[in-house]
C-alpha cells in the first residue's frame, strides 16, 4: 500500500554551466532546452497531481517566483519561497518542517530531463514501500559511461526487490575509478532524487544537523503566507548553515536505501549534454532557431532570434543570447564558467 | 620627366569574400579592416592630389555614390557613375573616352592594401616612363609565397632599370606551378594595377575589343553631368559586352609592361588574409569589439557592437555583422561564398 505521495521541487539554482541562456532570473530549469516545455514544467508534469500525487511544493527564490507562476500556469502547487540560498539541506528543512509526520515527500530537482517517466513511476512505488519502512531513499542511475561528474552510491544488503542498503556514497571519482565501478557493477549515479517519510526526515535533521533543521523550522513558523505561498523568515533562514542534504544527511545516517533506475535521466549539466539529448540532423547538427551551415557536422547550434552561418565547423556549440555570444567547442563546455564569469 | 598622373580609382565591386560585412551598400572597399579608415579611403590618400597626382576619378555603382561621397570628405575627387556592372574593361574605358590622350593614367582597385607607399611611388615612377614610351604599364608584386589564388606574369626582357616586357599571363596556377615559378624567379603576381597614357589604352582598345571602348565613349558622350559626376547613359553603356581589363586588353596586346615591386600589398581578399594583416594579441587573435577569449589562440574576431566570448577556439573566424554571425575556420575563408550566397 503506497500512500500519496507529496512532490517537493527544487528550484532554487541559477547555474552558470549553460550560460549565456542560464543566468539570473532565467536559470536553466525555465529553459526550453529539449522541445517547447521547460526543464522546471517537464519536471511539474512528471508528477501530476491526482491519485498518486499531490501537488506540488516549489522551493525557490524570490528572484524566481514570477518564473515559477509563470511556467505553472493552470497546475496547482504551493511555493516555499528561500528568502536567501543555503544549499539543499535547508531548502528541504522547510518543506519537512511543513509537512505532516506520515507524509511521503519526493524531492526533485527542477533541471533533469528524465525520457522515460514510466520507469520513473515504477522506481518510486518501489522506493515508497521502503520509505513506509523509514528508510531515506535515494534514486540511482545505472551508469551506461565512466562519468566523473556525478558521485556514486555503492550498493549493500538487498531490500527484497525494491532496492538496497546503501554502503556508501562516494565522491565525483577519478576516470580510472569510475572505469572500475562501471565494471564492477553495483553502483549507481546518485542523482539528487530522494523519497522519505517527513517524519524520518525530521528525526534524521535533528540528529545529523540540527542547526540546519531548527533555523528552517522557525523561518517556516515565523514565515509570511501570502495566497499559496509561504516566504519564509530571512532572519531566522540566514541562521542555517549552507549544506547539501548529501554531507548533512545522507551519507552520515545508517537506515539509507538506494533504488537503482534506468530511466533516461540527464542532468543537462552542460551544453555538450544538451547536444546529446537534442534532435539532430543526418549530419549531427542539433540547431534551434535560423541556421545556414555548409559543411559542418555535430554542432550545437542555439541562435537567439539571430542568423547563424557555419562554415566547415565540426563538434562546436554556438549559443546566443540577447547580445552574447559563446563559442567553444562541445568537448570544452565545461569550461564555459570561465566565460560566465567575465561576463557576470 | 614624368607628367602629372591621373589616378583612376576602381569602386564598383561588391564582392562577397568578406561576408557578411562586405554586402550590398557596405562594399569591402568601405569598410575599416585594417585600421580606422576604409581601404577606398586608404587608396585615395596613397596618391594624394599635388605634384605628381591630379585628384582621382571614382569608378562606381550608383548604389555606391553616397558611400564614395561620404568617405571622400574634403578630398576633391571627380566621380565617374556606371549605370550598371560591365567588367573592368568598360569601367577603365569609360575613363579613358573622358581623358586626354597624352594624360597618365593610373588604375587602381580600391580594395587592397599597400603598406610601402614609398615603394609604390617609386614603382609608379619607373612606370610612368615606360608608360610614356606609349607601354602599358601593369605592376607586379614580388611573391613570397606560392598562391594560387593570384594570376601571375612572367617578365621577358628587361627594360633598362624600370622593368620588363611581360611574356605573358598565367591564369591562377595549381600549387606545383606556383611553387615552380616562386623557384624559378622572374613571376610576379597580377595585382591590377595599370599605368598608361590614355590615348595609347584608347588606341589598345579599339584594336582588341571595339565594342566595348565604342559602347563606353558613346555613354559618355549621353552621360549627364550632375557637378563633379559624370553619370554614364545607360542605354549606351549596357551594350559593352562584359570582360576584364586582363583578356580584353593585357594578354592580347604586344607592348605591355611589367614593373615589379615589394610593397606590402593584400587584395584582402580573405577574413584569413584580413587576420594576417590584423595587429594581434599574444595570443594570435586579432580582435575587433567587446570580445572575452579563454584559452583560444590565432583567431579572427570582429563582433559588431554584440558581446563574444570564445573558451577553447583556435584559428576561427566570428564576423557579426547586424543579425548575420559567421563562424569558420580561418582556413575554410575561401568557402563563405556558400555562406553569402544562401543568406543573401
Amino acid at each position: 500500500m503506497t500512500n500519496i505521495i507529496q512532490p517537493v521541487i527544487l528550484c532554487g539554482g541559477a547555474g552558470t554551466r549553460l550560460w549565456p541562456e542560464s543566468r539570473g532570473q532565467l536559470a536553466k530549469q525555465f529553459l526550453p532546452l529539449t522541445g517547447a516545455q521547460s526543464l522546471f514544467q517537464q519536471t511539474v508534469q512528471r508528477t501530476p497531481a491526482g491519485a498518486a500525487f499531490l501537488p506540488p511544493v516549489i522551493l525557490c527564490g524570490d528572484a524566481h517566483v514570477t518564473a515559477v507562476r509563470d511556467q505553472l500556469g493552470a497546475h496547482q502547487a504551493s511555493l516555499i519561497v528561500e528568502p536567501m540560498p543555503r544549499n539543499t539541506a535547508a531548502a528541504i528543512a522547510l518543506a519537512v518542517a511543513r509537512a505532516d509526520a506520515d507524509t511521503l515527500l519526493l524531492v526533485m530537482p527542477s533541471d533533469h530531463v528524465i525520457a522515460d517517466v514510466a520507469a520513473f513511476h515504477a522506481a518510486i512505488a518501489k522506493g515508497a514501500r521502503l520509505a513506509q519502512q523509514d528508510w531515506i531513499v535515494t534514486f540511482g542511475i545505472n551508469p551506461d559511461a565512466p562519468e566523473t561528474g556525478f558521485g556514486y552510491i555503492a550498493s549493500g544488503a538487498a531490500l527484497g526487490d525494491d532496492g538496497f542498503a546503501v554502503d556508501r556514497f562516494i565522491e565525483k571519482p577519478q576516470l580510472a575509478d569510475a572505469q572500475k565501478m562501471l565494471a564492477a557493477g553495483g553502483y549507481s549515479w546518485n542523482a539528487g532524487i530522494f523519497l522519505f517519510r517527513a517524519g524520518r526526515m525530521r528525526d534524521a535533521m535533528l540528529t545529523h544537523c540540527r542547526a540546519i533543521f531548527e533555523a528552517a523550522d522557525r523561518a517556516v513558523a515565523a514565515g509570511m503566507i501570502d495566497g499559496d505561498a509561504l516566504y519564509a523568515d530571512a532572519v531566522h533562514f540566514s541562521q542555517a548553515p549552507s549544506d547539501s542534504i548529501d554531507y548533512a544527511v545522507m551519507e552520515k545516517d545508517d537506515r539509507v536505501a538506494v533504488v537503482p533506475a534506468s530511466m533516461g535521466w540527464s542532468d543537462l549539466g552542460s551544453w555538450q549534454a544538451v547536444h546529446t539529448l537534442a534532435p539532430k540532423d543526418a549530419a549531427g547538427n542539433a540547431v534551434t532557431g535560423d541556421a545556414f551551415l555548409h559543411d559542418s557536422h555535430g554542432n550545437l547550434v542555439r541562435t537567439g532570434g539571430k542568423r547563424v552561418s557555419l562554415v566547415g565547423m565540426d563538434h562546436v556549440a554556438v549559443i546566443i543570447d540577447g547580445d552574447d555570444i559563446l563559442v567553444m567547442p562541445l568537448d570544452r563546455s565545461q569550461d564555459v564558467r570561465a566565460a560566465a564569469k567575465a561576463r557576470e
